[in-house]
């Protein structure tokens, strides 16, 4: 009877187990199961899967990217240029490494070339017409790539056509303050003026001087500036080192906006409305042709007149004279005239962008942006190569997880390779107006790498502020190029770092506030939190401008694989921080995007202003305090926020609740948009990061807006000081609203 | 042995049972369970709590909420507005129907009134400075209300202050088409004009009139255009009817732009900077005062001069005269000026706004908000009570739910109680000034209830297309005031209606393409799909152009529940219909817009355009290749989104799935946005829906740049055709890319 007891009771205990077990696996509760895409959903960044991407990131590819884009010269809009885009579009469509989808987007532009039958010519012409002298027409050869035929001459973009003769002056740099100088000295009126490049935008070298009289202008590029001083092609410049040859010389677009001249804020189609070319502003009224400083040193040297400053001498082994003006009265140019034979033309031409998406698995409708222009001025090894075979490396290794099923993006990740970047943003300007509303309510972030590496010392980022975590965490996964054991971020926060209030000592992050690339559009119009990153050199090193070749006939694969990164290591490790942040912000389940740091730069921005403005700005009854009262609710409303993130098991929650915090982070930037903010910038609607040519480290519309009243008699002027300091006020409480809890 | 054995299995069955029972029950699948959330993220609209919200709405609670809000006079910013503040307060704040949150928002805001220890007057001077007739002060009383002190005196606000006197001229509605031809027969230097309502707006006639040496004006509401013809308060109009007395004076902003006049898109806030007074534009430059017909009459009817034009003659049993100018030979009046005394003055006011708001329960960041302005000329029983009263019918009977734990909507529902609407919808667009990031990233809808019921015959509803068929699904839902079995939906198709391609007969929806009632800083500064809905009248039986105690001391309650709606049943039925719209948008899992019925307007727009434009354009060489091009992206990109809605099993996919397709929905009238678009239209910057001078139904910028271009001989004018031509594709494209597979 025990015995059966006990038998009874085990068969029970067993029968019991199986009927639970059956219970519990073997019927679904219908009404309680957890759906397929709750797993998905709260899915977050998978570190394993970084540390493969780090890994598989392979310099040696990166270098045949480099070779096989830098085969011919790729000027916008002509055969090489095309020749790239097919390049990338192969790529791209690759079966086993491309991407879900590539295209391209065509735009029709207008561009300015010389003329090949006429090239521009720049001369020293005697009394009786005789040429003394003839400024070189294309630069020197030392490898064959200078010999291609489709490297096109030195010239000026949108410089208009024209035959300017007159004395020779030095302008300096071109800066109004430089012109306003010379001319209390010389009489401007019909003279040709020659600068060096810096201080002043290209374009206005050519702007600042017309008012005086100035028919025409030359630049070029001082060896103090470029070269540390080295001059000679026997055994300094390249091919002996980076430096520029004296025959080299910088091209560039001579325009002070961004975006198609002809096609304000509309995407230009075919059928676009074009405004008059008359009514183009911004590019130069009168001549302008930059030269080698072969040629610069013939003719500043044998200028007369009195000498000038101290700060406008270069590293010419003679005086910086004015000009007389014109040449001394012992030079075999005395009495002669400068003159300039410009044969430059405009064309509309087909421009294209190549796009390609790997489509996102819980939220295609966000998008990490990724780009960099394709077009070049030349072989453009460096500007922009250096940047598209990184971008290459990525989709690459991306691509192929894409295609062996391994890894699918939470966000869709788009990549842009823009067109037409070298004559004024083009491509990427065009395509932020035609997909403006898209882009605008979509996009988490744009990342630019354009020229990836200047030089192999360290890295440098520029962003905005919510984006500095996320690159200090990517760079400190990643090793330094050719250093044992220290990452990019401990190598980086040794060239450049500050203190801050809330993490100490960090690395130095810089502002988007010009229009230097393809952010430009992202940032100022659209409003898109973006960062542009590239490896540079070591400022104590060398006081050059940007690395010598830049815009030149010598910036080919050989200058880059010989001088700039040997081995490709520093291309490699750019490729790995800005992969490392580009699959953080797709993957992340909460976007790694920070507001309280957002808040510390407008708090900086605050306290200089408060030092600068306050104490004028209260003696004409124009108050700071709805300004103080903006930043102190924005950082309010940012700590608000990060506790909510802390505090939340986000994972467990529902996906709209993250998504509203996602939202909130993402649209940040956007509430920092006003249209209406800069009425004298095109294209330029962020209150926060416009460019300003007060160049103090605060608000830069306030800035702008502050030193115009200083200068000026008008009260009126004090008027827009204070319109200004309330558009502020409102667009930073109007970002500290969307921070707040939602309702 | 065998009862041992059925036993045994009986035990192990019920064991069995048990165990099953424990597994499936007793056990979390930790694994798979699903998350508490699951089911509420899924939840659609409870048609059972839409009809339960129906039968509670009542018509006696708007009765009574009327009655409150009508016991004194509460134009914006004076006491009687501050008791309406607090009874909104009062109302929303209240325990146990009241909302979860309420709180006001100051402005401090440049309004206009007249001095009341000066009234305005308007006198017929004979030459020895005599008074020969001196116009009412104030309207007659036939109610206690008529007797409030705080009745304001009729004046046109934002009107100068001046002292014009010079001969009357009868320059019919003051359009500019009018004072052209009455300038043709009298020279109008130093005259005063008289108007009569209707035609132009209330500023435009002193603005059109002033180029014409036009010293002052007067305008008046002829009985023709507001009661039919009849006149006499012995037995025809109020209080024998709802006809307009003939003292009746209508009151109103004369201003041809919205939002505070001193701070252009910038909320007004006290130390936000204001534009000089001299800057404002849009206010007449010549004083302005309105008058009875009763004086109206007295001064036309003397008028010397040739007859006026048919069009041009009122009710008046006389011939209306353009006047010599001045009176005829033969009046009392002859050879005597009229003048205006006008002491109006401007003052910055504190303007409060009431706000209130329901939480959302699953997606708090998605806001539907419903609004109404508070203040009023008079006792504004009609306007704005009506809607008041219907707004807090709403709220006492959603509150209720709210507060007792029944219910509680998916999305956020944000109620406004707007101030100082009647000065220029001032509160409403300072409001949107202020919050314009927040609200554009997250407002699904506005609904905007002003004058709920004009009178008692039908619905009339305007509205972007895409909300059209939400408004009709709620007025099927809802009984038509005052007949058996008939819906309001069924009502209102009897009154107006138009042929769909695609729906067939359905009742016809207006467009908001003006600036009449709060919606306009919503439709055209924000971008929101809105809509504005009352009952109205039988036009067949009236030609009133408004309930004709509009604007004067007559629109009290005594008015509204006598003539206006006995029972106060049309206002029950419009707090049903926008009640029930309010909840579908707040509750629906998939928001209740629709894309396809956009598309069908914007090809209607597009039919008419190239019928009216096409071959004009053409001959230009102006494509309408472009826009043609653009409608038909949109058509498809609708019907493809419609297709993914309808099969989808949206219930059981991922709720990120609807959240994008909500987020597509919501934000489609964002595309449509251009700041640029109107350079000379304040705040107007949607492409769509913009006001129009060329009143043709088709795009509005485009009608008006075509107009202009007609009219003028500079070929550039066509210039401004094309560009608007492309803004257009470009914003409708655009908006076709929104409604896309989001990647």
């Amino acid at each position: 009877m025990i015995k059966q007891l006990l038998i009874g009771i085990v068969c029970s205990a067993a029968v019991l187990t199986f009927g639970i077990l059956i219970g519990h696996f073997g019927i679904n509760k219908s009404s309680n199961s957890a759906p397929s895409w709750v797993k998905d959903v709260t899915k977050d960044v998978d570190e394993s899967f970084i540390e493969k991407f780090l890994s598989e990131v392979d310099n040696i590819q990166i270098q045949e990217n480099l070779r096989e884009l830098t085969k011919v010269p790729h000027m916008a809009t002509t055969a090489g240029d095309e020749q790239t885009v097919q390049f990338m579009l192969k790529r791209w469509q690759d079966p086993e490494t491309g991407l879900d989808q590539a295209w391209r987007e065509e735009y029709m532009v207008y561009l300015s070339f010389p003329d090949p039958n006429n090239p521009n010519k720049v001369t020293v012409v005697s009394p009786s017409e005789t040429v003394l002298y003839a400024a070189r027409e294309k630069e020197k050869s030392y490898t064959p790539d200078q010999d291609d035929p489709e490297v096109v001459q030195p010239y000026a973009a949108y410089s208009p056509a024209g035959h300017p003769k007159g004395k020779l002056v030095y302008a300096n740099q071109g800066k109004p303050s430089d012109y306003h100088l010379l001319n209390t000295t010389v009489d401007l009126r019909g003279t040709i003026a020659i600068t060096r490049y810096g201080g002043a935008g290209r374009a206005d070298k050519a702007i600042n001087g017309a008012p005086y009289g100035v028919i025409g202008v030359l630049v070029y590029t001082d060896p103090l500036d470029i070269n540390d001083g080295v001059m000679s092609d026997l055994n300094e410049t390249y091919p002996h080192s980076w430096y520029l040859p004296p025959s080299g010389v910088e091209r560039g677009s001579f325009n002070t906006h961004y975006g198609d001249l002809l096609t304000p804020y509309l995407a230009a189609k075919d059928e676009t409305y074009r405004i008059p070319v008359k009514d183009i502003t911004g590019i130069p009224p009168i001549p302008i042709q930059p030269i080698g400083f072969e040629d610069a040193y013939k003719l500043i040297c044998e200028l007369g007149g009195e000498a000038a400053p101290a700060l406008w001498q270069g590293s010419f082994n003679c005086i910086y004279n004015f000009g007389g003006p014109g040449f001394k009265l012992t030079s075999a140019f005395n009495n002669s005239d400068v003159k300039l034979d410009i044969f430059n033309h405009e064309k509309l031409k087909n421009s294209s962008n190549v796009m390609g998406v790997i489509r996102g698995s819980v939220e295609p409708d966000r998008y990490v942006i990724y780009g960099n222009h394709r077009d070049s001025w030349v072989h453009g090894a460096i500007d922009p190569s250096s940047g598209t075979s990184v971008m290459l490396e990525l989709t690459r290794v991306l691509g192929k997880m894409v295609k062996q099923g391994k890894w699918r993006p939470r966000r869709s990740i788009i990549f842009g390779s823009w067109g037409a970047e070298e004559f004024g943003l083009i491509g990427s300007a065009e395509y932020t107006e035609q997909y403006f509303t898209k882009l605008s309510e979509r996009t988490v972030a744009y990342i630019n790498v354009d020229i990836a590496v200047f030089a192999n010392a360290t890295l440098r980022a520029s962003g905005m502020p919510s984006l500095q975590n996320v690159i200090f965490k990517a760079s400190k996964q990643v090793d330094a190029p050719g250093l044992d054991s220290t990452s990019v971020y401990d190598n980086w926060i040794q060239y450049a770092n500050r203190t801050s209030p809330t993490h100490g000592l960090i690395p130095k992050v810089g502002y988007l506030s010009g229009a230097g690339s393809d952010y430009a559009a992202f940032v100022h119009y659209l409003g898109i939190t973006s960062m542009d990153i590239s490896y540079t050199y070591d400022k104590s090193k060398t006081s050059a401008r940007i690395y010598p070749a830049y815009h030149t006939a010598y910036d080919t694969f050989d200058y880059a694989s010989k001088f700039i990164d040997p081995g490709f290591i520093s291309h490699q490790a750019i490729a790995r921080t800005a992969g490392n942040v580009l699959i953080r912000l797709a993957d992340s389940l909460v976007l790694p995007l920070n507001c309280s740091d957002y808040a510390e730069t407008l708090e900086d921005y605050l306290n200089t202003a408060v030092t600068l403005y306050e104490q004028q700005l209260q003696n004409r009854h124009i108050s700071m305090e709805p300004i103080k009262r903006a930043v102190a609710s924005f950082r309010n409303a940012a700590t608000h926020l990060d506790q909510v993130i802390r505090s939340s098991d986000l994972a467990n929650e529902t996906p709209l609740k993250v998504r509203r915090i996602n939202d909130q982070l993402m649209l940040l930037d956007r509430a920092f948009l006003d249209p209406l903010a800069f009425p004298e910038k095109y294209a330029f609607r962020h209150v926060i990061w416009a460019s300003s040519s007060a160049r103090k480290p605060t608000f830069p519309g306030l800035a702008d807006a502050y030193a115009k009243a200083e200068s000026l008699v008008e009260s009126s002027a004090w008027d827009k000081v204070h319109y200004h300091l309330s558009v502020l006020s409102q667009a930073i409480e109007g970002a500290a609203h969307t921070l707040e809890d939602v309702i």
